[in-house]
């Protein structure tokens, strides 16, 4: 082995140590850390990742990765040097003054956002949105990737993905989905709204969740699963792998779907496989593919009749009394009942994608200066009209539900219906190779299905990048036709509509 | 402000916040990580002391500290920099070689202890003990700090405390400790020992250690309460202290002091102030000083009567029916019951100097080669005869019960016998400034008094030396008496003795 490859190898594993710990400073304060510590929290993040940054900035670096690149490597060293290449280049361009920055500020904005949302008081947060947005677009005019300042920030939550790909595939989706949107309001057989609400313990709930958790798969020796007040999932190792949800006890809705969801996002993470830890090609693939994983789970598989023959007579032992008089038939098409509604986390699939196309159009006006931050309420009540027909009533439940911008998450919604899109591809591979799928799942069985996507996803790491990934699974490139197949099917059943 | 003046607060700041980070990383793996995440925590962990070690490595320290030591200062400055050249000489004196043949050895040598100790075989230990008085001699050759090879040692847990100064405190307190005991033997009066065993619900006696926590002045904003295999405190930054305990459901007592252990700890760590978070100097004194704060608060004040007078009806309520026959005359001789016993973390406040002087004699005496490994085992029986009258009947009871040697910590014994010295001087001087502390106590409050002891210590944070602390607050340097005087005025007046 090279003297290179030697430093590669010991450079590249600590910066991914410290990229975990970066992330287990993040996961305490969402879930853990007492209120006070979030100002000296900001200054420890901050010198971390003003060291990190630092360590991938080492003039080393150049020549390791420009010798490195000019060898043969197996795929798995090839893919390390491909991401030491991305990561470099972007820490290259960045200076650390901007770094610092951008991390105190969105730390302290996170909080700002907290409290603003509590009071639902736009004006409260706008200066943070005003102060991360300008940081955002210094740091995509440092990055120069792409032909756009949003592309450049899109390139890191979705590495290779750009506004001139995106544009037409969402634009040419938003009408469809409102179309479908529009049938299905007309149907004449709506599941009425409280149908599932009631009295759901939290202890219940969390006890229904973590049982459907273990039947996927879920490695509780490997995970956990805590309250924070916005989901996620952080994976600080293949073998420490952390979900969150929160719970409301009138319904078990949000909550369950929320834990599937996460729990998809965890079965990635635990499924890159612990041995090859510290390398920087054992992570995922991009946040679409991430998102494809908790979404086919949460949806195509969660959402389904045949999970539910498994599942539903355990629900109604969880909670006694609270489901009784709905039967199977009425229960799907509740927890699949779909309405223009107000907030994104709780939308259902087929009003999902509108949501999201919203946040893309938005951000991409924010960044480029053509929407002033102070205007951005009164837009986003104008396109909730225009898009879904109703409007939020107050800023909490509009413009401030999201955590992502406080957090400088710019670029990062449109993976979420990329998502979408992957799932459905990647679903309808799954739907051909078992034919015995809804069988399975109506006996409990979801352990073939983790294992297939494990070795088809899971294990390769980054060797595939998204596209080579979807076209070596379906054997096609990515195709919104999928989803709205999969939607139209659906929910044409579910609702009763004609073909 | 000068160059090296920016430089210094800068690097230093980085360095406290990696400290924070590092013992973040400890606080999670012993409270909250999944089992499986072992593994990668520690090369997580590894590559961040790695990285904090080649921080403090710098070539620019010794130029930087030497010129701001040539400089007059402010307190604070001058704390700071004396700290920092502490850790600096710690850090470049002792060669790369040493730390990782030590690391190394403790590391196999906490294994063979927790193996020898499970079978009670001093002689499986003793080569691995052997190794580790080896290599902390050389460290401690290296430093050369002190008269001789132990103060070096000593001097990283109590900087600038001496086996000078400590020789004939301990040995005149020995002989002082052990007539005491005596006294109290021969009593007539003495309580059963399982007077205060019974049913005491875990969520119970957590809801009455966060009262009582509460009434002490623990800010919730600032810290928390978790569960741990061994309890500890840690401070990430006075705005986030985290303390831990373990619960057994037979007895509250050991759970109960030692939240109220733990919560005198956190009440230093959140008193010294977070505006100075960062610099060197905005951090605990001395492991001593540490230890009197958990101390003062433990006996001092939650083992006296006035206490009790308060919080004995509430502790009745919230276990119904378990003290009912115990009249509070009987409960205070309980949780003060004094008795020769053979483990140190079970001692009571009598005897517990006595567990101490022994471990210091005999630590010295084989870092000095006074003493042969091979008869330290013999050793032991001999001086717990001598001092307390009882012999272990097996290693694990006797010379294998502590993990500290196994760990390289040789030099900090003597710390835990140095709080209670320091915290009957402090209460001491505390009873003079209020003349109503029982009352106070009696009434359940107990706010000046950490107010008072948050102004004469924890704000101070290390612009004090411990001496000089102690001095300043008793108008006496480091006497015994006080701690003699308080333990036979409360043993006395506890088993009837005669004056």
């Amino acid at each position: 082995m090279s003297t290179s490859q030697e430093w590669f190898d010991k450079q590249s594993r600590e910066l991914v140590h410290l990229e975990s710990i970066l992330e287990m400073l993040g996961w305490d304060q969402n879930t853990t850390m007492p209120s006070s510590g979030a100002g000296p929290r900001a200054q420890q993040s901050a010198s971390l990742a003003a060291l990190y940054h630092q360590r991938l900035n080492r003039p080393r670096w150049s020549e390791v990765l420009g010798e490195l690149e000019s060898r043969e490597q197996d795929q798995w060293t090839g893919a390390a040097v491909r991401e030491m290449r991305r990561k470099y280049d972007r820490a290259t361009r960045i200076p650390e003054a901007l770094v610092r920055e951008l991390a105190e500020t969105v730390s302290l904005g996170y909080e700002a956002w907290v409290a603003a949302r509590k009071e639902s008081d736009f004006e409260a947060f706008r200066p943070w949105l005003e102060r991360i947005l300008r940081l955002k677009r210094q740091e995509a005019a440092c990055l120069a990737t792409g032909d756009c300042l949003y592309d450049a920030l899109l390139d890191d939550y979705e590495p290779g993905m750009t506004v001139r790909q995106l544009d037409p595939v969402f634009s040419r989706l938003r009408p469809q989905l409102t179309r479908l949107l529009g049938r299905i309001q007309e149907a004449s057989h709506q599941p009425p709204a409280e149908l599932l609400t009631g009295r759901y313990p939290r202890a219940a709930q969390e006890a229904f969740g973590r049982n459907v958790l273990s039947a996927i798969g879920f490695d509780w020796k490997a995970g956990r699963l805590d309250v924070s007040p916005h989901p996620f999932c952080c994976g600080f190792s293949p073998q420490d792998v952390r979900i969150t949800t929160r719970y409301g006890e009138d319904s078990f809705v949000s909550s369950f779907f929320g834990i599937v969801h996460e729990g998809g996002h965890a079965l990635y993470e635990q499924g890159l496989g612990g041995d090859r830890y510290g390398s920087p090609a054992c992570q995922s693939i991009s946040l679409g593919i991430h998102e494809s994983q908790s979404r086919l789970w949460e949806n195509q598989v969660a959402r389904s009749r045949p999970f539910w023959e498994y599942w539903y007579p355990k629900l109604r032992q969880a909670f006694p009394g609270q489901l009784d008089t709905v039967p199977l038939d009425s229960f799907l098409r509740g927890v699949n009942r779909v309405e223009a509604s107000l907030i994104r986390v709780e939308a259902d699939e087929v009003t999902y994608g509108l949501h999201i196309i919203l946040r893309y159009e938005l951000e991409k006006a924010l960044l480029d200066q053509d929407l002033p931050v102070s205007d951005l309420e009164g837009i986003w009540v104008e396109r909730m009209r225009e898009y879904l027909g109703i409007v939020p009533g107050n800023a909490a439940d509009g413009v401030l539900q999201d955590t992502h911008w406080s957090c400088g998450l710019v670029g990062y919604f449109p993976t979420y219906l990329l998502g979408n899109l992957y799932a459905a591809q990647i679903y309808g591979r799954a739907r051909q190779t078992f034919c015995d799928l809804d069988t399975q799942f109506a006996f409990g069985q979801y352990l073939p299905l983790r294992e297939w996507l494990r070795e088809q996803i899971h294990r390769k790491g980054r060797t595939r990048t998204a596209g080579e990934l979807i076209l070596e699974i379906s054997g096609e490139p990515l195709d919104s036709r999928y989803l709205l197949r999969y939607l139209e099917e659906k929910f044409c059943r579910l609702y009763e509509l004609s073909g």
